[in-house]
């Protein structure tokens, strides 16, 4: 069977995983943690040829360290999945219940999307998150998985599939798929999936969002900034930047330019020139920057560079609405950060700055939802509709408007023999 | 300036709008309200020319229809205006309320989405509508509304700009563009404006949305049902199917397909035919129905029809499953309604089908912003992503997440130096 051919027949499936209890697919949660750990020996096997064959394809250091999949790494995602477990349900709760005129209700209810695709990056851990993310939501899942992690996905999506379906799930609720080619066949089944979720590089998502009908929810890129005002706090101020800068560089929420008040720049641009070095970060600067301290030279390409590397963008600004005009204008709408202690500009630049995330003295490496304390996420929206920032169980439901009349017709609002009377009743949260 | 570089300016004067206060965005529709009705003459005279060019250039009824701009009209978009204003800010709302450990708060808060670009058809109505539900929503608004209603639409948005600006509102609040070609520049704005909302025929909505990187929200077609179970009330069914079919032709929620029970069919069908030729109704029917009625014959691409016009497609089908799986397959998802005195089918029907507005016992036609008491819609989206059905002010807003914290690295709690302490605080509701 090709791949549409299997997105419609989930397509089909997906009313049924809709209609799952909470119970069911929290028993399949239960279920896929038990066998995981039951697994563990043949993942972990799995796992360390596809780490073998990784070296020996000479893959760069940063993939084979999400590649790897030890004992650790799956204890925190049966961790992951018993926090998921203990969240309510995202299914079937009432946003609305309203009364329109006499036996004329209408009721606004969560329900799942339906056929999400997921591709992602060579990560093991990320097809058991994403997998229990879209069972808790009654989401059926395409997964497409980075190649280097071929075997160890096999071994996991075995283990996840045969859990979930003998706990009551339909056998449409999870797909996966293994060769790049069918990659191209899931961008046209825009018929059966209503929702498709690249992760990696900002040339794939580009690719898929120019390649494909089906809405796509992701990051184009991340060009994250922090803002140093004329009242800083040295001491928070150059930990965070490291910590922005240097933490995990190749993250989407790693900082790429450095805003600075210029009344600050003299005493501040030594200091961070040293810190920075020492953690082998170069500098970029612009015109007044390079005035102050020896850096490389910095272009306006830069400010619109997603470096994923060790060099940061610096640029002085004369005032806090410059920085905030700045970030607006050359950002990539993810997370910014103010360091200040002026309490009036850091609620100013979270009001003005037009990003998923707005900071005040921490590190923009705080966008990420564990952190945010969501259990899990499927990725890190920079669109505005739907969901923003990172995304767990909620962006992955919509909800349906449902009206119970008994014969009522529109043309008698329509003529004015009836009217509407609205009345809102208070929803029963569980 | 050409419209690119006017988006570009409206964009750096969204930010200011998102900040403006509740109380200046509600002075701002108090004195719309107001100079519309000061001005009631000049706009009355407009529309008169408008009409009187329509009918020179023999527009058909139904937009002629829509056109007319009377004092009656004028009055309910006036009344409009004071109903929104009654509506609580849906800006500045805390959805979250989250310490994810000392010192580090975690807030989500709701936004405009920035600069929307709407384009709908000749109805003045429209242009106060939707002027009115960006202001509220604290969104910059880039008009185009129908060629045949220039005149009108040049003196009510006048009207409208200034009223608003002279409120405090900021000059890039509203923007009308007049010339049919000024939508290719609009489309091309991907980095100024964050959506589009096209209105008007399905070829017109395809067509947007194939043409622009910008996320467009809208429906795609509306190929609405209605299902007659086997045990249903006669006294409803007919009002119900005459209303949904025959109230208003070309609306998007008007019927297209009824799916009957073959059980039911030998009864009903007669009595269907009868009452539906009384309207001027034809039947397009299925091979099973022609055996039973005398009707024009249905192939399958009739199921996939926006007929807009005093057409239906008659189909029979053996179950309640058959008559989901029909829907769910060539449904697009807008309003389907069962007729029905089974509760169970009801509520079957209901969770199973996939589509914006499910409904039980009434017409299709109470698919609008209106009588769902929104007070008013920008358009009805078929898409499940971000906002589902009518969309009011609710779907004109996204959300920020709001960090505060006092020099917090992410690389203390990677190392397990410290550890997240999530605790949840209640939203007060204003």
């Amino acid at each position: 069977m090709d791949i549409k051919e299997q997105a419609r027949q989930i397509k089909i499936d997906s009313s049924s995983m809709a209609n799952t209890s909470f119970s069911t697919r929290n028993l399949a949660l239960q279920n896929i943690a038990l066998a995981l750990e039951e697994h563990k020996d043949a993942i972990i096997k799995a796992n360390l040829m596809d780490i073998e064959n990784a070296k020996e394809n000479q893959v760069p250091e940063p993939v084979l360290k999400r590649l790897k999949f030890d004992e650790g790494k799956l204890a925190d995602v049966i961790a992951g999945i018993k926090d998921l477990i203990g969240l309510s349900d995202p299914l079937f709760q009432r946003q609305l219940d309203r009364s329109l005129d006499e036996g004329l209700k209408l009721y606004r209810e969560t329900c799942p999307i339906g056929v999400i695709g997921v591709i992602f990056e060579a990560r093991p851990d990320a097809l058991v998150q994403i997998s229990a993310l879209c069972i808790k939501s009654g989401n059926c899942a395409i997964l497409k998985g980075g190649s280097e992690a071929l075997r160890s996905n096999k071994v996991l999506f075995d283990i996840i599939f045969q859990a979930a379906v003998s706990s009551g799930l339909p056998e449409g609720c999870l797909l996966q798929i293994e060769a790049r080619e069918d990659i191209h066949q899931l961008l046209s089944c825009y018929e059966s999936v209503d929702l498709l979720i690249p992760r990696g590089s900002n040339e794939f998502v580009q690719y898929i969002m120019n390649h494909t009908r089906i809405p796509v929810m992701g990051h184009a890129e991340g060009i994250c900034h922090i803002y140093v005002d004329a009242s800083y706090d040295l001491q928070k101020a150059l930990p965070i930047i490291v910590d922005a800068k240097t933490q995990y560089v190749a993250a989407c929420n790693t900082v790429e330019t450095l805003l600075i008040h210029e009344k600050i720049a003299e005493d501040f641009l030594p200091k961070l020139k040293e810190i920075l070095s020492k953690h082998h970060v170069t500098i970029k600067g612009s015109k007044r920057v390079q005035e102050i301290i020896d850096c490389e030279i910095a272009s306006e390409e830069d400010f619109k560079t997603e470096y994923s590397d060790y060099i940061v963008t610096v640029h002085l600004v004369d005032s806090l609405e410059e920085a905030i005009l700045h970030i607006n204008r050359y950002g990539s709408h993810h997370t910014d950060c103010i360091i200040s202690e002026d309490t009036e500009h850091m609620e100013q630049f979270m009001q003005y700055v037009d990003s998923a995330g707005v900071y005040s003295n921490c590190s923009t490496r705080f966008a990420d939802g564990f952190r945010y304390g969501f259990g899990a996420e499927v990725g890190i929206s920079t669109g505005k509709l739907h969901a923003r920032g990172p995304v767990g169980l909620e962006g992955l439901v919509t909800y349906k408007y449902k009206l119970f009349g008994n014969g009522h017709k529109v043309d008698d609002y329509a003529t004015g023999k009836k009217q509407f009377h609205f009345v809102d009743y208070q929803i029963e949260k569980e």
